[in-house]
């Protein structure tokens, strides 16, 4: 199988080096869930894609959350006596616990402590840390740091502010044939951290791109949002639509050099689960299935029971799980340009087999049809040779009943999907295959341009 | 998970004792399927609760079989031409076989061993026989008591009586809130044999009181009956009721030192076994589940095909899989007062989840509702920390369609039941979760007392 | 269970022997998928059975296919310049490619290579080529052979002609209570190959005589045809009469010394794939079962989507995964007579099962039947001993609700067939079992001659 229908390896690695530029672009971006740092990052994608910026105030009612505050953030630092900064917030966006109230106080070392946080086990490493729902401010540093500041007078200077605003989120809509959808959802809301948020918001942002210059059966709906509240009020704001959404996929942690993961749905047998589970196995062994649970990053809200929705999550080693993971140690160095590569492959592999999965029906269902004298099968008989796309073409003639989807038959047949794809393609230009009637599960549309 | 909610570890180790203290006080009584010993036992059980003993007649029909005649022994010996007792039931009440018909004659030692039992393989315990429906006498005795009998003339003496009397058997009735029934079976009708029906009916004993003193949605029916022949007739007797009965459990061999196990109901996947198999995972993986088989003990009559009620068993080492089964060395040392008080307590573990297993409905299942607002959920993000509460009532929240029970939740989850129950409590009281209406599986009382 | 119902180990051996002398009858005759050779092979069988010989015409459309033209040989060589034969039909009749057009040339070897072929890797074996439905012509030799032939005018010769003429088949019908049939196939178009096509044609034509004489619930039908035409031809012909075949059986390369293998039916769960399965894990731990795929012998037909008969096939080591396959060292040596007695042996216990399984209502479903009162159960209680037979019929009576069949039975009690079936005769005997009327998959005829 082709890994990769329109990239070659080279290209791959042209690619994943060309996302590699982008997440290094948006690194220094002080993102947070609302406010400039994430506008600029969904600005600078509009470079690449047709991207809608859609802002909600603050305020707004999304089922059971409202809207919060905007939160900006200008300078940030701690000074010691000597008005050296010892904590300072233009070396790294990190050092300051995201939506931290206002604070411009002198204060001891000890009362200063209380609002710092640290990584004992990792004493190099600045942890992130946020307070968006309690109104509370904090400074992170690395532990070595700590232990390194002396008891002095410090001035705490946040310059920051928290008013009425909005929340931003970015959307790209490609229409399809159908108006039936692909979900593609990353989240857009952490600062200085690479695996985490921009691994994922720059293979969706190319995929984007990708997927408008091809035709296709399905439309295509890419959501750069703020984890959590924006999937919440993405989800509240475009309630009647939702259920265009037949197959989706959140992006998360698709960058570091772990092996790809996917988590199914809540479901756990939707299409979308079976085809991303063939397109991983393809990728080696060490490829990880993981069964839904309800945490993790916004399948959280697509698979809430009142939505249900057929999403899963690819990523690479699953967060939390490793030890950079919401630290400053998820660096540019943490994401590869090889890995990135790979998860876009992936997604377009996904989508790929979501486009041309269909059920057919034999139409010379007794007995098999000759295939020789159509110039499908081997002449000379006798033979044990091994032959795979024979062998593709009669599990596709056996199992086309209409009952089939391509990729069942794949399943079964322990064969790619795309082996399975050509010889279904090869016996319907003879007239062996006819599209099912049916058709409610799998629908067929025209030619897809993702093969 | 609280393994004994109502018990800690040294109020088990007394109660393990207690009961230990009644297996001794009942284990000298010569009980068998009918007759006085078993009365005896029943009347001592009335110390401890309000059991109601059953009387019926020998003659009554009862399915496909007859209540036999009664049985009592006083006295019965083999002694020698020395007029010394060389086999006395005085000593053992297992040297009789049960249901022997009296007896009164003198023999040579050819004869007299057509009716001596031993077991050459463990020479030095005395096996336990019975001849229920073949009138026949016999005597069991060490093997090597056999191979020391000399030649001689015999006196053999059964002072038995096999007469119109009554089948007798204990029943223990608890109202709950509702009338659907748990029920407790064990059988009483073992002489000297302690693991085999005194580790069960003394469990059964205290269960019955213990539970008397709680709230409960359930009523619970306790029965001490003969095996087969009692269960048979209680059956019979009681057949316009016994759909009441809900879940049951067959308490047999629980007080070995062995791991415990539990054998499957007939269906295999009734809340009785889906319970039974979340408590004894957490009792430690020597735990056993086994399948069901038509052969045991009187699991073998409620799952008979036309009652196929959802009733299991509990024990610990299987029967018929230990060499002291059915002999002299399932003695008081056999039996272990830790090993009864834990037997005890995976019991109430069983019914307090029985009682406590319902469905809800999330009132806010449109993504996730905010906790961190309601106080159930940390305020600082951003930590990778696990947090089994947190997760349990993302759990209950996910799988709260009505469809699932919180067992089924906990499976799901591979959480204790107790932290998904104590989650649901939570956000039950927060008004997150209703009642589910259907609740034709899982309905719900008032609170249950066995939490 | 006994593995071959009417027949001992020493009767085995005999009709092992019996078995490979018609094999090696049969085996220098030159069949191909029509002509003289497999009509002498058929007639050969009727010495044993009563087969009817069926003619169908060149030209005749059946399905996606026409009947070929019908070929017959009389010689062929390759003659050296010296006029002697260095290739010759008359030593091997693999020599020639079957279905090679008459050709009578003379011609240099580069020419002459083009239309041989050779193996290789096996330097002195013959390959077995065909070319049915390509004019074409060949010769085949062993590779050895080949790099022996110096430059030289050959004279090639292939005396055959490729005309108008029939497809040949041969048919037993044995009817029996029912017109509910199980099929057995096999083909006969191989020339010189004894274990394939030979020993699945001569244990198919024992089984024939052997069945003949037994009573029987089933019809059988046995099919003695060319491969894939052969069976497609049949199909077509009796469409109308396909719907009868309730179970059926492919036999095909069973005469080796490797291990039974059961290939499943492309549903494969019916009741003969449930039955195969039963017998085959009787002979051994390395026996093997195969899933279904659309490649093989006829069962490609039979299990195409427009019939999806309940047919698999029974073999030894698979085709195509052992060196000799289609080769002449599938020779008279690589065929065992123990080999082809065990196959035989294994096809009779599936037939037999098949001939006695059925569901049964117990009589007596509410608590056990009291088994001890009619000789059914031992007396004397209390010993722990394992009892088959009691087992049996108590899983029997637990099971016998109408929905369990006798196999379904065995299969939960992981008891031989035979040990339930002998259980249900008793208990039946006994009145504790009455057929069940639903009787839709599984319907009851007079008594099976097969047990």
């Amino acid at each position: 199988m082709k890994t990769a229908p329109a990239h070659d390896r080279a290209d791959l690695s042209v690619l994943g080096h060309e996302l590699h530029a982008l997440v290094t672009e948006l690194y220094p971006i002080c993102r947070s869930i609302t406010g400039d740092g994430l506008r600029e990052t969904l600005r600078r994608l509009q470079r690449f894609v047709a991207l809608t910026m859609h802002e909600v105030p603050t305020g707004t009612r999304v089922f059971d959350w409202t809207v919060p505050p905007e939160w900006n953030i200008r300078d940030a630092y701690v000074k010691n006596s000597g008005g050296e900064r010892v904590i300072d917030f233009q070396k790294s966006n990190l050092h300051v616990v995201s939506y931290s109230v206002p604070v411009h106080e002198k204060m001891g070392l000890e009362e200063l402590k209380t609002h710092l946080f640290t990584l004992p086990d990792c004493p190099d490493w600045i942890p992130y840390r946020t307070s968006y729902y309690k109104r509370n401010w904090g400074f992170c540093l690395s532990h070595r740091q700590l232990l390194g500041l002396p008891e002095d007078e410090y001035e705490v200077c946040i310059d920051a502010s928290l008013e009425n605003g909005h929340l931003t989120y970015g959307e790209v809509y490609l229409p399809g044939d159908t108006t039936d959808e692909i979900l593609i959802s990353s989240h857009v809301c952490h600062p200085s951290l690479a695996n985490d948020n921009l691994s994922g918001l720059a293979i969706a942002c190319f995929l984007a791109r990708y997927i408008s210059q091809l035709p296709r059966k399905y439309s295509y709906r890419f959501l750069f949002i703020p984890g959590t509240i924006g999937a919440i009020t993405w989800l509240c704001v475009n309630e009647s639509r939702v259920s265009r959404i037949k197959h989706g996929l959140v992006l998360a942690g698709v960058g570091d050099v772990g092996a790809l993961s996917y988590k199914k749905s809540r479901q756990g047998d939707r299409e979308i689960d079976r085809v991303a589970v063939h397109v991983l196995r393809q990728f080696g062994p060490k490829s990880r299935i993981l069964e839904f649970s309800p945490y993790g990053y916004d399948e959280r809200q697509y698979c809430s029971p009142g939505f249900n929705l057929a999403v899963g999550r690819l990523s690479r080693t699953p967060h939390g799980t490793f030890p950079e993971y919401h630290t400053s140690a998820d660096n540019l160095n943490f994401v590869d340009p090889c890995a990135l590569g790979e998860s876009f492959s992936a997604c377009v592999s996904i989508f790929s087999i979501l486009e041309r999965n269909r059920a057919y029906v034999n139409t010379s269902p007794k007995c098999e049809p000759q295939l020789g004298e159509r110039g499908l099968y081997r002449m000379m008989g006798g033979s044990a040779e091994d032959n795979t796309n024979e062998m593709a073409m009669l599990w596709v003639l056996n199992l086309s009943d209409g009952e089939h989807s391509l990729l069942e038959i794949a399943e079964r047949a322990q064969l790619s999907f795309d082996s399975i794809y050509y010889a279904a393609a090869a016996l319907k230009e003879h007239g062996l295959l006819k599209d099912a009637l049916s058709g409610v599960k799998i629908r067929h549309g025209r030619g897809a341009g993702l093969d």
